[in-house]
């Protein structure tokens, strides 16, 4: 089994037994269970087993959509390469690539069936009180060893160039940067809304701040980026956190990680009525962001790079990694909003007053972490955020 | 002739006459006339005749240094690549490079025996009004061309990678930014300055601006540069301008190349003891700014990029350009002072007083650029450069 052919439960089996070298004598069943855009995903046990092996395998098109929408599947390799990089990095936090084939653009990763998607248990108002602070450890550790702080000029410069993803971070930039912000015909504007997108889409202030935003997702390769880091590709069970689906990493701007990921707690924030659950995602922001900035701090600060390692610049750095971070946390409140992907935490609110409400409170918080990124700490976000509570 | 060799002047005439056809009846004479720090260059034309061919050659190692220090041949493939993208954006002010031999290292470039070192002219007194403007018409025209103004993101990600230079650029990353900021031992530091250096090595509040300028030298990737754009790589001659030398280009910020090209006009200024040379420089500085600018400016304002063409972001974008500039000009002016490569404009300084002066103009012009590089605009650099006048 060695060329490509887009798999069948059967070809999943084949390919997790190979893989795994299991013999013929063990009974394996499998079963797709993907509900993602791009890829099959096969969940492949022993009968009875609740727990097994999954095998993702990249078609050559983008599957919510069809073959209409053809996609390379170079970004499966992509992909596995991300996630290992980032396994060596932080194995703790980073789902364990246990083997992949090229030519099949398939892997196989460890399976989590024990964990829960964060987005699901958010809400289902289960808390996991770690989850922000691991995941503040997750991606302090890939973005420091990614990063100039850890790598010399040729390192890292190989890096940029093995981990080059133009292809879906292309997708990135236009679902972020441009689409949400004029009348595409790939957004998903709900009427009730259809005014506010408007003047959102006349508000030229703000389009130079996004242009910027941008300019520099492209241009500022600082580290290697997951760049998807939204609730739903991070997978929680007690105690235990693992990041999932790498498929949009590359290098980029370490406030491009952060910031989604503020965002999306922040979306959950929008949806959330009661104030007790609206405290505990401002408390989970928080939570990343300290214990992002604090481990990042320390390992920056053991920085063999005389320049970099200068008192006070990993201060200064981490303080514009934050304002990049509040302006990419806008952009991705506002495409969650009026863009072709939004977050189940707002779709999911049944009374439509309630929703339209959050999705005005979404665009309305976007906004305002863009155009005053530079003016909002980490400790003015509560307030901020509180200011457009419905 | 594939092998590669180190050439003499026999196998640069053979070379040339392979490379540009030229039959066995013409008679051929070749000699090596460079005095740069890196390679060997040969002149090639017939007897009696002013003007013929250039032959340039990568060494594997540092000329000037010698064996010792060993350096990438595939810096020849690199350079002749980026002269001749450059030479495809802007073909009247790059040099043309009308063959080049991957194996060899070679390549076979146009003679401008009829031009001069447009720093040597500097040296002599001999103004050549419309070099800075056209010097700011060639940057804005490579540097649009291989933007995010211009290229889509996979174009622009595959040019990155096409371009990276990660050998010579890690070499400029550590002469601009490491050395001339610490009691280095590759630094040059005159005695008569020693106090000057030493202050400028304690200076915390500088280091950090130093080293937030050598993050972005590595992780900006927003321009194909030229990389080494002082007065030295560019030939003058009566209306005409090219430039040569492109072998530390690569992508990174646009700001590196404006801020080393006016540093170099500052180094000037500071050597010059007369106020009407003094001002010609300013003037100088302010017509390449402004040609680059305004250049600049009408190519971005065509683009095809929806989100960057928002009304008030070019103008937004080349003011950070300008600041970044500043910044880089500083650095460009303490390392030419302190470090291992200084400039003619002030090392040809006979009297040691005026010489020191100098120095110490460019040291506290240059620290003040670099710490200041958000409060002065095009406007107010004159008044700030003639304030450390000796």
């Amino acid at each position: 089994m060695s060329q490509y052919r887009i798999f069948n439960d059967e070809d999943a089996i084949t390919y997790a037994r190979e893989a795994a070298q299991i013999g013929p004598e063990v009974i394996l069943q499998g079963a797709e269970i993907g509900d993602g855009n791009l890829n099959q995903v096969f969940k492949v046990c022993q009968p009875g087993d609740a727990t097994g092996l999954i095998v993702k395998q990249a078609l050559p098109y983008i599957r919510c959509i069809g073959e209409s929408w053809p996609l390379t599947r170079d970004r499966a390799r992509i992909e596995a390469e991300i996630l290992l990089q980032h396994g060596q990095f932080c194995p703790q936090h980073t789902v364990a690539v246990l083997h992949h084939d090229v030519s099949l653009s398939a892997m196989l990763l460890e399976d989590l069936s024990k964990f829960q998607v964060w987005r699901q248990a958010l809400l289902n108002d289960q808390y996991f009180a770690d989850a922000p602070v691991q995941l503040g450890e997750y991606l302090a550790l890939v973005h420091f060893h990614s990063s100039d702080f850890k790598l010399d000029y040729q390192t890292q410069l190989a890096a940029q160039r093995q981990f080059a993803n133009p292809e879906l971070m292309s997708i990135s930039e236009a679902v972020y940067f441009v689409d949400p912000f004029c009348d595409h015909e790939r957004n998903d504007v709900a009427a009730s809304i259809r005014q506010d997108a408007e003047q959102l889409w006349a508000d030229k202030a703000l389009k130079i701040r996004v242009a910027k935003l941008k300019h520099e997702f492209r241009c500022k390769g600082q580290a290697l980026l997951h760049g998807d880091l939204h609730t739903g590709s991070v997978m929680v069970a007690a105690g235990k956190l693992k990041v999932i689906d790498a498929e949009f990493g590359g290098y980029g701007p370490m406030g491009f990680d952060v910031g989604v990921m503020i965002a999306n707690l922040l979306l959950n924030f929008c949806s959330q009525p009661s104030w007790s659950q609206q405290s505990l995602r401002i408390k989970d922001v928080h939570a990343f962001w300290h214990s992002f900035n604090t481990r990042f701090f320390l390992l920056a600060s053991q920085t063999s790079d005389s320049a970099l390692g200068a008192p006070g610049y990993i201060s200064a750095f981490l303080r514009q990694v934050w304002q990049d971070a509040l302006g990419y946390a806008g952009c991705e409140m506002i495409r969650r909003t009026l863009g072709v992907a939004h977050v189940a935490d707002i779709e999911s609110i049944a009374d439509p007053l309630q929703k339209t409400a959050s999705q005005r409170q979404a665009l309305a918080l976007g906004r305002t972490l863009i155009m005053q990124a530079d003016q909002i700490n980490d400790e003015q976000l509560k307030s901020v955020a509180f200011a457009y509570r419905p």
